[in-house]
């Protein structure tokens, strides 16, 4: 196995978050799960725009998100996703290169414009997403590059690459080559609502060990394998995983791996602005822990401070950077 | 004169926010002035764009920022601007009707895209910004409608609109129909260099009658009178303008009316985070105090209010409600 060139490349959506604030009955009145993720049509997407506040428009998307924290710890990165070649997808692509992350997958040139998620933030900072995928759903088997998952220490795919039926092919390909070129694969369950979904071909990648690092929060892992108590899934988790991390929010994490779960503490957040990207950046704190050799626990923290972070600001991309983030709280 | 079914009608370029944050270096190594406004030109745009780093994207332009404050305050609002039928031309429509502000100019169907200002916000909170008018331009003078101007206590236009050619003779019939009907016109100098540019034109409307109320910054005010001292400028003013107000940052503002000049103090702010938005949200406070028949100096505080509120986040349109943020210093 050659040396990397890439600490970590991320294959996600290509997403740009359009942010609004919202009171739960906004919620309510649209049908709206709070705190989850919902696919929707396109004219569901204008229907719901319509409605919704006032709005930012910021690059988004779950995996990307990730990928742009990795940057911002100072680790090389890449991403492969896909945009059109519109307004928001030239600024999709603007913004994830100007946070130094190499992304070269070609626009769409026809179909579906570049898609979008319409979050709106209550006033207790959680987000509830709905998700037009738009032309991320035509991501492609062959825009994963052979040279570089091979090139890169760490592959990372999203849990929700498993809705659009391309896309899954393109994730089983990256993770193929990358376990081909002995480097590791890892994935983040998304959303309790996508495991729901996908239950059973999720569990298969864990056991067959298609996946060698596993992100999930309490509720995806509880939705993984259907029970209502927290020990009960960890306990099938140790069974199933080789190394996985379930993120507890306030109650910071437990990472699972061949020594058993050890518990390891959240950073304190003196207010929560809005709670999007909080698993996305923690698992950008914790790959690039990984890929440096660190501790799990150390590799941990990290994730903890890069969630910290991002839950402070409205936007799942952090707005300060991560690597003299570390090094303040003596991390690096 | 009948009952206004409008408090404020707003004319402006509809312009779309592209906001990063920058070192001072980025700004001296662009030729960028800083705390200036300078027009580019689409490859001038595409230039900077490239360069600057992950950016966010909010509706702004001049006199819009200062109508959606208009409606947050509870106060009854429309503009007149143009964007094209492109994705930040449908961002733009949308997050001024979700500000309840009525906007009807119809879209431009060809020629330029949807205008954006490029902003680059230094570490001091200060920002640069550099626009590119795009559709804006095309605003014509048939896009001014005389029932909308008729039936509007105040049309209030931005300095920025003598830069474009059709634009200025859209001001011109906007002012003259606004008098026809016994109504108000406010004008914003916008920027020094704007004035610079403009600085005969500006005068003449002053002197003229044309405008009734005057908003400018001290560095305007000294550049509309050519001179370094404050005094000096603030008599010639008071010469020449029926009613002014000039802000002075944290040292609050001057009114200048009838009886003389009386300053009125700023709202202390904690951390100064992005100063976009202050002088448009201040002529958006003075303006609503005006149009419900405050004294000028309570105007004046409610001005300071809505400046203090923007200057404390991104982006140049309020995220709490001016009318409740009024009620709470009992200013309502």
């Amino acid at each position: 196995m050659s040396s990397a060139r890439y600490d970590v490349v991320g294959i996600g959506n290509a997403i740009v978050d359009v942010i609004a604030r919202a009171e739960d009955g906004f919620l309510l009145g649209h049908g709206m799960h709070k705190g989850g993720m919902q696919l929707i049509d396109e004219a569901r997407a204008e229907a719901i725009y319509a409605e919704m506040g006032p709005a930012i428009e910021i690059s988004g998307g779950s995996a990307a998100n990730t990928i742009v924290g990795v940057a911002s710890f100072g680790a090389r990165a890449a991403f492969v996703g896909k945009a059109k070649d519109d307004q928001l997808g030239r600024t999709f692509a603007h913004d994830i290169r100007a946070a130094s992350v190499a992304f070269t997958t070609p626009f769409a040139s026809a179909g579906p414009s570049t898609g979008r998620c319409y979050i709106l933030v209550t006033p207790d900072g959680e987000r509830t997403m709905n998700t037009y995928l738009g032309a991320a759903q035509h991501l492609a088997p062959e825009d994963v590059d052979r040279e570089l998952i091979s090139a890169s220490a760490i592959t990372y795919l999203e849990g929700y690459l498993w809705d659009p039926h391309n896309a899954k092919e393109a994730f089983r390909r990256a993770a193929a080559l990358a376990h081909e070129a002995g480097r590791l694969v890892a994935l983040s369950l998304s959303d309790a609502f996508c495991v729901d979904r996908w239950r059973e071909e999720f569990r298969d990648l864990i056991r067959g060990g298609t996946v060698d690092v596993l992100f999930a929060n309490e509720a995806e892992l509880k939705s993984l394998y259907e029970t209502a108590d927290f020990g009960t899934a960890a306990a099938a988790l140790r069974e199933e995983a080789r190394l996985a991390v379930i993120t507890r929010s306030e109650q910071g994490c437990v990472v699972v791996n061949a020594r058993g779960l050890e518990p390891v503490g959240a950073f304190p957040v003196e207010r929560v602005i809005d709670t999007t990207g909080a698993g996305d950046l923690f698992a950008a704190g914790f790959l690039v822990g990984l890929a440096r050799g660190a501790p799990h626990a150390t590799a941990a923290r990290l994730g903890a401070l890069a969630a910290a972070e991002v839950i402070g600001h409205l936007g799942a991309r952090p707005e300060t950077s991560l690597k003299d983030l570390a090094a303040q709280h003596g991390l690096v």
